[in-house]
């Protein structure tokens, strides 16, 4: 779809970012958001739940007799536990109709005093002062999709006060070498998606007398797309892990930037800690800091690599990694992986590059 | 989401209608256009390409030597088939890069030098002479979701010769009177969901010192629209129907136009034929005609009736329906039936409206 006229594409702004228009980012990005649904499920997240209410009431000295900002307030609960940790004035912000959910839940939950609910996004709104403290759940899917952290960096950047905080204060990306039984499974489910297709393509030649079979290949690179290129959000086991994770990316919320995000690049040396294991994805996953207390509020992403290697201890994988932000839709990335073995022996194998997508 | 901005809302144009922003139409409609999964997936619809494949080929004299336009050709099937069928020249219109896959398509079967496949809209695009036919596959869900009709008949005003022809030619909409256990169904998952929410507000209480309550209302609100007022896609068996079906809306694909369809009303009388049955749904679908020959290319559509009503033979059932575009996005449809149980007795019982979505 490189050249659907959608808004995000084609046009650069002045920063050579791609120009985002706001019409297309609600339909796309907002538009789930406004459901209690939606809202349901991520307060169903305990881990991530309790990392913030932990991060909110260990360190309610943050809060007492503050001003906080509460970006992407939702049904509001982060500006809640704000007024009940002490804070002053609350300002939560949230660009759907959700917003009027969150005003009911701060008036039945007495805190009306102290949270002003505002509709609007926080590039468009305005606040009557500075605030000391930002709080925001704004981690996508491996840190960064969705993007709404520029969203946050716009907020610190107007609205925080030179010796305010942040809530998370940090992130990490991080990636590490998996054995799984998941790339079997889509190659699988690839192999049957192309065998309907191949009949598909013989009852329509028989049937309506066209000849589909031209389409093949452009079929099976949709399908490989799906099945084999895009990230598997998954619950790793422990033992999955058959080497040492390494950072590939580490922020600091106070001043990191959009540039620093909008492409990031990292090549790290994964040392392999099990002996004749099949390599067959790379793990990918974020933790995030409340000022000291450390919190990892995410699942892990799977990122498959076919073919899949095999590796021992004592091996080691040197992974380049690259993640862009994707020219159709700013909030999705498009990433590189290139892996490449190096055995204990000294044999270096050759550089597979797969390109992999976060949708 | 009243009131998201997702510029499909709120304003309007010079006629009163939506002013609709074509980037985020793209975002929203056209995109699922450009996958050949999808592509698939309508060209294996057996009773749709037969309808088609017939209706070209049992009245190949309307496209030998002619000029057609085919609105929407996707991966190209009725722009091959008019060319098979002897056009002279064929102008496939497809907004998405599926156009790129159509021209391969019609190289692959021979017809380059007939099908011209361009992309863009219908609405945008220059064509070098007027056309004796156009053909389209234009029917959403009950007839008129998608509102692509909107485009054929610009392509009509812009492009058919006086003496042109349309495929297809005529639309009917249809309502009957069904029996079905799907309301019970669907009214347990509700339940199912609703018993989920309660256990939730009661955790969130609990765990997170926040009463979740006040929302209860709007929940059961969001999914009472969900589970029961959105028409649901179904194969009906024919004794589901108990009772005689009725023309709601026809259309005559040559002199049709959008403010004729912008806006559905109609009333009609349905007498029960069976007794002892409880009228649960009503079924809508749709037929389309190929001058002369009648096809019924759409499965049926079903509008649950909470609360259902116990009738018996010689009953009638009074309904009025409307079907109004959705102010946020003119593509689906907002309904309103109410339903009027007429006894054979005479006595007769208050009305009941339920709002339905087309979504």
């Amino acid at each position: 779809m490189a050249s659907l006229p959608n808004g995000a594409a084609a046009a650069g702004g002045p920063s050579g970012a791609p120009v985002v228009d706001k019409e297309v980012d609600f339909a796309n990005y907002f538009c789930t958001y406004a459901y209690l649904y939606h809202q349901k499920e991520m307060l169903c997240d305990r881990v991530r739940m309790d990392a913030y209410h932990s991060a909110v009431f260990r360190n309610a000295h943050h809060f007492r007799d503050k001003v906080v900002l509460d970006v992407g307030t939702g049904s509001g609960i982060l500006a809640i536990w704000s007024a009940q940790a002490g804070a002053r004035k609350v300002y939560a912000v949230e660009a759907t109709n959700m917003a009027e959910h969150a005003r009911e839940l701060a008036r039945a939950n007495g805190v009306t005093d102290i949270v002003e609910v505002i509709q609007g996004t926080v590039e468009d709104i305005e606040l009557p002062e500075k605030v000391d403290v930002i709080i925001s759940e704004w981690m996508g899917y491996f840190l960064l999709r969705e993007s709404m952290f520029d969203s946050v960096i716009c907020a610190r950047d107007r609205w925080l006060k030179p010796d305010g905080v942040m809530y998370p204060s940090h992130a990490r990306m991080w990636l590490a070498p998996i054995r799984t039984g998941l790339g079997d499974k889509k190659m699988e489910d690839l192999d049957v998606a192309m065998d309907d297709w191949g009949q598909f393509v013989e009852e329509t030649q028989v049937y309506y007398g066209v000849n589909m079979n031209v389409l093949s290949k452009a079929y099976r690179a949709e399908h490989e797309k799906f099945y084999l290129k895009s990230s598997i959000w998954n619950n790793l086991h422990p033992n999955q892990v058959i080497g040492q994770a390494a950072v590939i990316k580490e922020m600091d919320c106070l001043t990191a930037t959009v540039d620093e995000i909008r492409e990031i690049r990292a090549q790290v040396m994964l040392p392999i800690s099990l002996d004749g294991a099949r390599l067959a994805a790379l793990a990918g996953w974020f933790d995030v800091h409340f000022r000291g207390s450390k919190q990892n509020p995410a699942n892990e992403e799977v990122f498959l690599l076919t073919p899949s290697l095999k590796v021992s201890k004592g091996d080691s994988v040197n992974v380049s990694f690259s993640m862009v932000r994707s020219k159709e839709n700013h909030r999705l990335m498009d990433m590189e992986f290139t892996y490449e073995l190096h055995e204990f022996s000294g044999k270096q194998h050759p550089a597979i590059t797969t390109k992999m997508y976060l949708e």
